[in-house]
C-alpha cells in the first residue's frame, strides 16, 4: 500500500523498516541458510517471517507471525520445507491484528508451474494497477501490493514464465528489492532507483541473495556485488543471467539505511554502516558543538554516532542510559507509579554516569520528538545538571513512500518547528541537528548534487526520486478500501 | 476435485456425505441463525465450517476446522461477524492433514464488491474450466472446485455482479446445491439435476436457504419450498426473483439422501424420511425375509429400516448393539488386547439381548463390508446362536461422482462379488440386500422409470444423471496436480 | 467435597455421575490398556481424565481437561508413560472454570516411595480429616478430597506403604471405589457398604480393576468377581492379596447405577444393566398404564425402558425424538428464533412419528423437570394429539451425599409436588412413575427389605446408607473454604 | 537442589543468576507493581515468572514459563490478581523440559491462613530437612528447596504463621533473599551472610521489597535501607516490624553481583555496579596492560569494564563485536556454513572497527572458555593484526552452591590451566585477569580481610561462606532422587 500505515513504533519514535529478504539457490537444504539469513536481518522486520522453497518439482511454503527463530530454527525444519532453492522474508512488527494473508512470500500457481516473491519496499503504482487487474478478472488473496506483481505475471501472455515476471517489473513503480523463486529459477531485481539494498553471495558455488551484507557474514559467504537499479539477476542451471527492465541509473539508496535501518556491521555501497554513523558523530560535533562534561548515547542506535561525536570532542563517552533487553509489550501503569513508564521500561538511567553532569545526548534521528522529550526528562531527573541533545541526521519534514513507516508530515516535529521550538519542546538545554552536506559527506564523502542527488534523502528535502502516482491520485481518497473483506 | 478422494470413512465403512450449507438474509444477527441452521446440518459434515456475513457494506468470514459450536457458539460471535445476510457451510471429516484454503465459504473481491460462496455437491467439469481460467491469467488460491465458480464470474464481462455469478452457472456441471452471497444479495442455485437438496424458508419474513428441512425446524423457520433443479433465486431489497440458468428438468434427487445422509427427521421432495427408512425395512422383510428371533439394528442409521423390519416380521426388535458417544480418534492397540478394537471403539455388543437368540441384524448400506464383517464377529462373540445381515438398500455396485465421499469401485464389495459370496465373507448365516424396484416403492411410492429414471442411482445402476467430463478425460492421469504448492 | 456442587446438568436436568477408574497391573504398556478401559468409561465423566503409571522404578502422570481419546489416543502415548501397572481416572464435566489441580490420579511422593490413587465417590468426613490433618502439618495441594486419603497414608506410622494405605481406608466415611498405585502393587478397595461399583478382571494373567464390566469388555478381559465392600485387594509380584479394612457387609449398590448412570451394556451384581431398565419398563407399565398410540423415548437414556413399556403394553416403539450428536456448547440465541433452543440443540422432534398420535414418552426419571417440559411442548408442537410422560424411576426427593451430581433438595421437583402437579408443570396429559416396589423387583427380583433395604435408595427414601458426618456438622457453615487460594 | 544443576548457559559459557524477587504491601492493584519490578529484575531469571497477591481475605497466584511482560502486562492483570499485596520471582532459564511445579512463588494452605514464598538463592541443607519432613507424613508438591521452607513452616507448633515462618527460616542454611505473603503481612528476610541481595524501599507509604535498585527506579520507589543478613522485616497493618532469625554478621554480598549479575544501574551495599565495573576495567589495565590499538568489549556485559580500560589505557574504545539482539533458540546448523555458528547467531564482527588493528577483547569473566575462543576466532577472521583477551574478574577455579548455575569445577578453564596455557586455548596473543586485590579495590576500595572476607569470593579462592552440608553429605550420591514422579 502506498501511504504510510499507522504500524508507526510510536513507543520509540522510531521509523521502521518494512523488510528484509533473502535467497538461495544450489544448495542442500536451503531453507536452514535462509532461516540463517533471515535470523541476521531479523532487524529489519519483527512481525511476521516467511519462507518458500522448491525441491525441483514442488512449492513449499510456509508464513508465521513472529520471529524466524521462533519459527525456522527447528530440527524439523528442513524437512517441512524441502529444495534447494529457498527465499525468505522478514516484515515489520504490528501492534494491531495482523492479517497473515498479507505475510510473505507469497505464491502464485501460474501457467506452467508456480512463481513465489518476497518483496522490501513499496510500490507508487499499485492501486491502479490493481484496478485495472480487477476489472480485467483478476481475484486478489490479499491488500499487498507485492501481489500485484503476481498477477501481472500471471496475465502476461509471454511464452515463459520468467519472461512473465520481467514483463510484471516494467510496469510496476516504486522502491522494490525482490526475491522470487519461478519454477527453479531463483530471481532477484531492484527498482530502477536502488532505494532499496540488494546484494549478491556466493557460498561455493550456491547463489545467495540478500537486503544486506550481514546476512552473507552469517552464513559465510562471500559478497559478489550488488543488484544494479534497474536490474534482475536469474540463477537457474543454465548460469546467472543479468537482465535489464530499466534503464540505467546511477543508484539513489535511501538515505535512512545508513542512518538507522541497515545493522551497522552491513556495508552499503561499498561503505560500512558503522563507520559512516561514527562519520556523522564526528561531523555533528562540527555542525553542533556543545561544551559538556560526557557523551551519552541514546541506545542502541545512536551509539556509534555518540563515539563519532565524543572522539571529535575529546569529551568522555559513557553509557548513562542504559537500554532494557526486555521491552516487551507496553505494561499497565500502576496509579501509584509516578512519572511515564513508557520509556522506563526500555531504558534506564544510569545515575552514577549521570549526576552532576552536563551530559549531551546523541540519537540517530528525531522523529516526532516524544520519546526524546521523556529521555530528556529522564536524564535530567537522574540528576544531570544540563541535559543537550542531538541528532545524528537533518531534521526529518518529509513522509516516506517507499517502505519505511513514519508518520504523517504533520506528525514529523520538524515539519512545523525550528531547532529553538524543538529544543523547547524536549526540554534541552541546546539542541543540533546534522546538517544535509554534513550527511553527504559522512556517507559519500562528497556534496550533494543539487541536479541529481545521489542519495534518496526526501526526508529532509521532500524531493522524491519517483513519482507518486498513487498518491497524487488518492490525495483525496485516502482510505478507500482494496477489499471489502474484514478479517478478523 | 472431481474424483473420490481418500477421505471416505474406512473406520465406520459409510460413505460420507460432503456438505451442508445454509443462508439468511433479512435477519439481525444472520450469523447467529448461520450457526443454529448448520448445527442442524452438522451431520453432513464435521470436518470444518465456516461463515460469510455482510453486514451492507462489507463481508466478514471465519473459516475453521472442527464443529460449528466449537467455533461459531461463543458469545462475541455477532460482534466478529455483523450483518444481516450470512452464509454457511460444514464440511466432511478427513483423518488427514487439512488444507485450510479449502475450508468454505470461499470469498473473493471482484469487479464492483464482494462475492462468498458455499457449495455442497461436486462439479464434474472442473478440471477442464480451470486449465482454462489459469491459461487466461487466473491465480486459484485453492484447489477447491468452489474456486472456479468464483474465477468464472469474476472474468464475465456482464455488468452486475449477481449476472456474473448466474453467467457462472451456465458453464459449470455436476452436482451442486450452492449459497451465495454477492454483495448484499443472498442467491440460491440448485444443478440441472437436482441432485443435492436445496431448499427455501422463510423465518417472519427473513429469507433462509438450507440443505435439510431439520434446518427451518431449529430456528423456527417455516417450509416454503424446494430450490428448482436449474433454478437461482435472488433475495435483495427488491425481493425474490428466480432466475434459470438451465432448462426444466424434472429433480433426480441423490437416493442416497433418503438412505442414510439426510437427518431423519427432515423431509425431502415431500417425503418423511424417517418413513421413508421404515418403509425400507418393511420392504427389505418383503425382499428378504428370516426366521430370527430378534431385530438388531446397527447403530444409528439402522434403527429406522430395523424397526421397519420388526414391524413386517412380528418379530422382536431389540438394542443388541450399543453405539459408544464417544468415538473420537483411533486408539494404539496394545499388544494384550484380543481381536480388533476398531469397531469396539463404537460399538458394543449388548449380550443381555443377543445370547442364545437368532439374531437378524439391519444396516443402511454395505460398502466394503469391512465393518459389517467385525459386527458379524462381535454379536456372534457374544453368544448370538445364528447371525443374519441386511442392507436397507441395493448392493451398490458403482462410484458416486457428485460430492460423496465412497471407496472406488473395486473396494464395493458388491462390484465383485455376489450376495452368497459377500455373505460368506461377513460370516452371516444369511444376506439379503434391498431389491432397486424395492428402494423406488420405499421412496416415491412408484416403479423406477427405466427411461428418466427419478432418483439419482447411479451407485446401484451405473447410470450416471450427467456425463462426467473431467473424469472421461482424466482416466489416464488420476492424479494430475492442481497446484504446485505443497502445503503443511 | 461433601456438598453437592453446582455442576449439576442443568442443561439436560440429568444427574452425572462424578468417575469412573481402572487399574491395570502385570501387562506390556499399561497405560494402553488403561486409555481404551477410561474410553469405555468415559459416560461416567467427560471433564477430565489422568493417568499414572509405575515401570518399576518410577511414576510418571498426565492429567488433562478434555476426553481420553484427545489425550491418551496418540502414538507416542506408551513412550510417555511407560510401564506394566497403571491406573486412570475419567471425571464429570462442569460448565465453569476448572481447576487442573484437582483432576485425578493424584500423586505423592511420601515415606519409601510414591502413591497414586483415583477415587469414585464421595467422602462424608473428608472435612473433618482434612482439619486434622491440616492441623498436624499437612499441606494440601487440592481441595479434592481424594488428597486426604493420600494424607492420612503418609502420616501413618506403619512400616510399610500399602499398609499405612489401607491404614488410611480404616479412617475415611462415605461412598468411595479406589484404584491406587502403591510403589508396585496396584490396590483396589470399595467402601464398606459398596455403594460404587469396582470389579476385578483378568486379562491373559494381567490384573485389572474397573467401575463397570464394558472396560473389560472393551479389552477383551474376562470378568473375576466383584471388589468386596470394605475390602482391599492387592496385586503385586506375590500374587493377589484380599485385605478386609471393615467388618462384613452385604453390598448396597447405588440404585442409580441401574436407572441411568452404567452403560446399558454392563452387568452390575450379575445383572444385567440393560434388561433391567427394560425390566423396570415393562413394570412401568403396570404401575402407571395409559391408552395411547406410541410410545417414543427420550432418547438415548429412555430407550431400553420405552422398549419394555411397548412390549408390556403391546403398542408401537417409535423413534418420535432425534437425538442430535453434535450437542456441544450452548449457542447464543438469536432475537428471531421462536421457542426455546436449549432442548432443540439436543433433541429434535420427528413429526413424522409424533402427528395425530397420542404419544406416551418413556424418560429414565425427572429431576428438575425443567427438560421434560420443554420436551411434552416440543411432542406437542410437532403435532402429537396427546402427550402423556412416564418416569422409569420413582419420584426423587432427596439427594445424594457420594459422588452424584444432582441437585439441591429444594430444586427437586418431586420434593414439593405430587404427580398430578409435576404433570401439569410438564404439560402433560398424564404422568406416571415407577413405584418404589416395582424399582426392586426388576432390579433384583424381590421386594425391599425394610430394615436393611438392598440398595442405596436415599433419592426417593431419603435413607442414607452412612452417617454424614460433614454434613451434619456443616450445615450452618456450608461453604467454608477448603483452601485461601482462589485460582485461575 | 543443591548441585549445580545442567542449566548452565553453555551457548554464551555465562554463568546465570538463579532468580529475583520483589514484593510490595499497601499499594492499590499491586501485581501491577510487581508486573514492572519483575520486569526491571527479568535480567535475573527469562525461564519463568510468578506472582501471588492477597486481597485482604484470599491469595491469587500464577506461574507461567516465558518473560513478565508477555504474562503480566495484559489489561486483565490486576483483574486477575487483585489485592493490596503481592510478590513475585522471576527464574533462570533453561532449554530442556522444565517443570512447571517448580516455578515460583509457591503457596501453601497451612493452618491459620495461606502461605506464599518467592525465594532468590540456594539452600545447603534443603536435603537433610525434606528427607526428616518426608519420614515426618509432608508430602511435597515440588523437588524445590523452596518448598522446604514452607513445609517446616506448617509442621511448626507455633500459634501465629508469621512465628512459624520465623521458626522455619532458623533451620535453614545457605543462600537465601526471600520475599513472602503469609496472610496479609509481607515479609522480607536475608541470609545470615547476606549473600543474595534484598532491599526495602517505599512508594508513598507503601513498602516495597526487591532484589535490586533498579527495580525501585522503575515504579519510582525510593530506596530505603538493605535487609540484614538474618533478619526478617515484617510489614503488616501494625507497620514495620524487624525480627532477627540468626546473630548478627557482617554482610558478605556475592562478588558476581558486582561482576556480572546486577544491572549496571544498579546500587548494591551504596556502591554503583557501573562504577565498580569501570573501575574493574580500570585495575585491569594495570593487572595486565597491552599495547594495542583499541579496546573492544565483549558486548554488553563487558562494556563498562572495557570502558575503563580503554580510559585508563588512553586507546580508543570501539565496537568492534555487534550483539544480536534476537538470539532465540539455536538454529540447525546447515551442512553449507562454514564454521561455528553459535557465536554468530549472538555476535557479529564488525569488520570496519577491527582490519589491521591489534586489538584488546574484554569481558567480564571466563568461565570454560568456549565462548571465548570463538570470540578470538571471529575477531580474527574480520582482519584482526592481534587479539589479547582481558577478563575483568580473576580466575573462576570454584563452583558455586548458593544459586549461581555455573559448570562442575572440572570444566572451569581456570582450574586446570594457568594463564598462558588458557590463552593458547582461546588463541589470543595474550591473556590477562583481574586480580583478586583488584576485585577487592575495584568495588570495596579495601584490600581482601583474609579473616573474614567481605565478599563471597569462593569462585576465586575456594572458601564458602557457610558449611555446605547436603554437598559434604551426599557426594556420593549425587542425584539421588528427589521425586519418583517423572513428569511431562
Amino acid at each position: 500500500m502506498t501511504l504510510p500505515s499507522l504500524t508507526y513504533d510510536a513507543a520509540t519514535d522510531r521509523p521502521r523498516e518494512e523488510c528484509g529478504v533473502f535467497g538461495v539457490r544450489g544448495a542442500r537444504d536451503a531453507v536452514l541458510l535462509t532461516a540463517l539469513g533471515l535470523h541476521a536481518l531479523q532487524h529489519r522486520g519483527q512481525e511476521s517471517c516467511g519462507v518458500a522453497t522448491h525441491d525441483g518439482a514442488r512449492f513449499y511454503t510456509e508464513r508465521h507471525m513472529g520471529l524466524v527463530g521462533e519459527n525456522f530454527a527447528g530440527a524439523d525444519t528442513a524437512a517441512r520445507l524441502p529444495g534447494t532453492a529457498s527465499i525468505g522474508h522478514v516484515r515489520y512488527s504490528t501492534q494491531g491484528a495482523t492479517v497473515l494473508r498479507n505475510v510473505q512470500p507469497l505464491y502464485a500457481d501460474v501457467r506452467g508451474g508456480g512463481m513465489a516473491v518476497a518483496h522490501n519496499g513499496n510500490l507508487t503504482n499499485s492501486r491502479s494497477l490493481r484496478d485495472e487487474l480487477v476489472a480485467n478478472g483478476a481475484i486478489f488473496q490479499s491488500t499487498s501490493d507485492t501481489e500485484v506483481i503476481l498477477q501481472l505475471a500471471a496475465q502476461s501472455k509471454r511464452a515463459k514464465s520468467a519472461q512473465r515476471f520481467l514483463d510484471s517489473l516494467k510496469q510496476i513503480e516504486g522502491a522494490f528489492a525482490l526475491v522470487a523463486l519461478v519454477n527453479d529459477k531463483l530471481i532477484g531485481a531492484r527498482d530502477p532507483h536502488g532505494i532499496r539494498p540488494l546484494i549478491i553471495g556466493d557460498l561455493d558455488g550456491a547463489n545467495v541473495l540478500a537486503s544486506e551484507t550481514c546476512a552473507l557474514d552469517m552464513i559465510g559467504a562471500s559478497f559478489v556485488r550488488e543488484v544494479e537499479p534497474g536490474e534482475a539477476v536469474i540463477f537457474s542451471e543454465d548460469g546467472i543471467e543479468s537482465k535489464r527492465f530499466a534503464p540505467e541509473h546511477r543508484a539513489r539508496p535511501c538515505a535512512f539505511e545508513y542512518i538507522y535501518f541497515a545493522r551497522p556491521d552491513s556495508v552499503i555501497g561499498g561503505i560500512s554502516v558503522y563507520e559512516t554513523r561514527k562519520a556523522m558523530g564526528r561531523r555533528l560535533y562540527k555542525d553542533a558543538p556543545a561544551e559538556v562534561d560526557v557523551i551519552v548515547p541514546v541506545p542502541d542506535s545512536g551509539v556509534p554516532a555518540a563515539l563519532g561525536y565524543a572522539e571529535a570532542a575529546g569529551v568522555p563517552f559513557d553509557l548513562g542510559i542504559i537500554r532494557g533487553h526486555f521491552a516487551g509489550r507496553t505494561f499497565i501503569q500502576p496509579t501509584q507509579a509516578k512519572r511515564d513508564l513508557g520509556v522506563r521500561r526500555k531504558h534506564s538511567a544510569n545515575a552514577a554516569a549521570l549526576r552532576g553532569k552536563r551530559v549531551l545526548l546523541v540519537d540517530d534521528s528525531i522523529v516526532r520528538g516524544t520519546t526524546s522529550r521523556k529521555i530528556v526528562q529522564m536524564v535530567r531527573d537522574a540528576g544531570a545538571k544540563e541535559v543537550h541533545f542531538r541528532s545524528a541526521c537533518p531534521p526529518i519534514t518529509h513522509p516516506d513512500f517507499y517502505g519505511i513507516d513514519m508518520p504523517m508530515r504533520q506528525e514529523l516535529i520538524s515539519s512545523s518547528m525550528n531547532t529553538e521550538e524543538i529544543a523547547r519542546t524536549l526540554g534541552a538545554d541546546s539542541l543540533g541537528f546534522l546538517s544535509l552536506d554534513g550527511l553527504y559527506e559522512a556517507i559519500l564523502g562528497e556534496a550533494r548534487d543539487e541536479e541529481r542527488p545521489q542519495l534518496s534523502d526526501h526526508y529532509f528535502t521532500g524531493t522524491y526520486p519517483t513519482r507518486l502516482r498513487d498518491h497524487d491520485s488518492a490525495l483525496s481518497d485516502k482510505d478507500r478500501q482494496l477489499s471489502f473483506l474484514v478479517e478478523a
